[in-house]
């Protein structure tokens, strides 16, 4: 009895396609060109619609396709890198940052930002909606939420609500010297709120950035930024720039 | 004649199946219980199987279940938090490092690799492959890609592959003074390889971790690491420990 050899797993179909259409987006179409409709496209290639899907989903997931509706499937620019972090610790709001103020409430914050940052469970907190637009384009959605002990000077009598709000409550935060801050980077999927902002549709992927800043020995403030995962490279570090385009190349490797 | 409103957008119905869902999570399953049925789940909800598979993807996407083949789609512990960057800079290899060598072979990189690296398209460098483990289970892949220029004084006579080589390259590597490091995230899909490694299919989401090490003001080192996207999140800073699980509080918000 001889042995038996297994045999290496063989590659999924739509993988296989993904790396062929791959291929062909190098080598036959430009950025912001529309992609022969599906029917076609599962013709040209001898597939299944399905299996043509699943490829397309791939190479979307990569960055290299965009799906919008009503306009079909383009070859997507390359990723546009967004600075995340510097060496250099600042509080949100400082001189050079790069978000814009859209509005500030007071409300109750999710159970696990009120765990974070130690408030109680009902216990309401300054909720700062910001928004950052990258070359025209709207690339990431955040939520800052600051406890009242962080901003104790805070009166009550200035505009309630409104981009006015959020910058005299990021003033007032910035009062606080700034020990530290950590980062977490995590896939999460759009809430219909943040779809709406970054004109993508509920459940879109997105990067999901969470910065705790602490002061006086706790978490003075909490960010939870969305950012587009079609479009946004998140950058860290000294210049800022790693540019390295992951394509085919990296693929064929 | 009266002005027109325009009407709300209405949420997806894979949307709102997706929030319910992610409740009865919550109230009714625990840590690695596995789901009823596709055909079960469509007919308690009262949904099309094609909306509820939409809906399991998006509870995927976001690290809330599990689906594996044979074993059908399990609730998914909390993600793990990986660390990344730290203040402090140090070369792949140091004494810390969280990283295993296993190999390292001559070959030429990806083009995008090559420009980078400043390395003629068809020059041969090192490629340093290392995998990362996490309370038992891989986490990690990467590629780090050495010129000959950042390791003069390498011998060939050393072994010529497999981890003793990969350190025998890392301690050369060493002896230069790091100036700097960029680092750059982004969303991708598993290549093959990578995918065998990690316990995935090809194509499943990762998050791509691009770092850039800079001596003697040049590109010493680039590493890209492929990191799961279900089970990590990815964490930077001073303790490393940005510890807020969205659920479905944050969604309710």
């Amino acid at each position: 009895m001889g042995t038996t050899q297994l045999e290496p797993v063989p590659e999924p179909k739509y993988w296989h396609l993904r790396t062929v259409l791959s291929e062909a987006l190098d080598s036959e179409f430009s950025v912001g060109e529309i992609l022969p409709n599906e029917r076609d496209l599962a013709a040209r290639f001898g597939v299944a619609r399905a299996t043509l899907r699943q490829a397309l989903e791939q190479l979307e997931l990569e960055g290299r396709l965009q799906r919008r509706r009503g306009v079909g499937t383009t070859v997507a620019p390359p990723r546009v890198g967004v600075a995340v972090g510097t060496e250099r610790h600042v509080w949100p709001g400082a001189a050079d940052d790069a978000w814009q103020p859209a509005d500030s409430t007071r409300s109750a914050p999710p159970a696990a930002v009120a765990d974070a940052l130690g408030t109680g469970p009902e216990q309401p907190v300054h909720t700062v909606r910001r928004s950052r637009v990258s070359q025209g384009r709207p690339v990431a959605a955040e939520l800052l939420y600051i406890p009242d002990a962080s901003v104790p000077d805070l009166t009550a009598i200035d505009t309630p609500s409104g981009p006015a709000r959020a910058r005299a409550v990021l003033r007032e935060l910035q009062r606080l010297d700034l020990e530290g801050q950590d980062r977490a980077v995590e896939l999460g999927s759009a809430r219909a709120e943040d779809a709406r902002e970054l004109d993508r549709l509920p459940g879109a992927p997105v990067l999901v950035v969470t910065t705790r800043y602490t002061a006086e020995g706790r978490t003075a403030a909490l960010s939870v930024a969305t950012y587009r995962a079609d479009t946004c490279r998140l950058t860290f570090g000294d210049s800022g720039g790693v540019e390295i385009h992951h394509g085919t190349d990296r693929q064929a490797s």
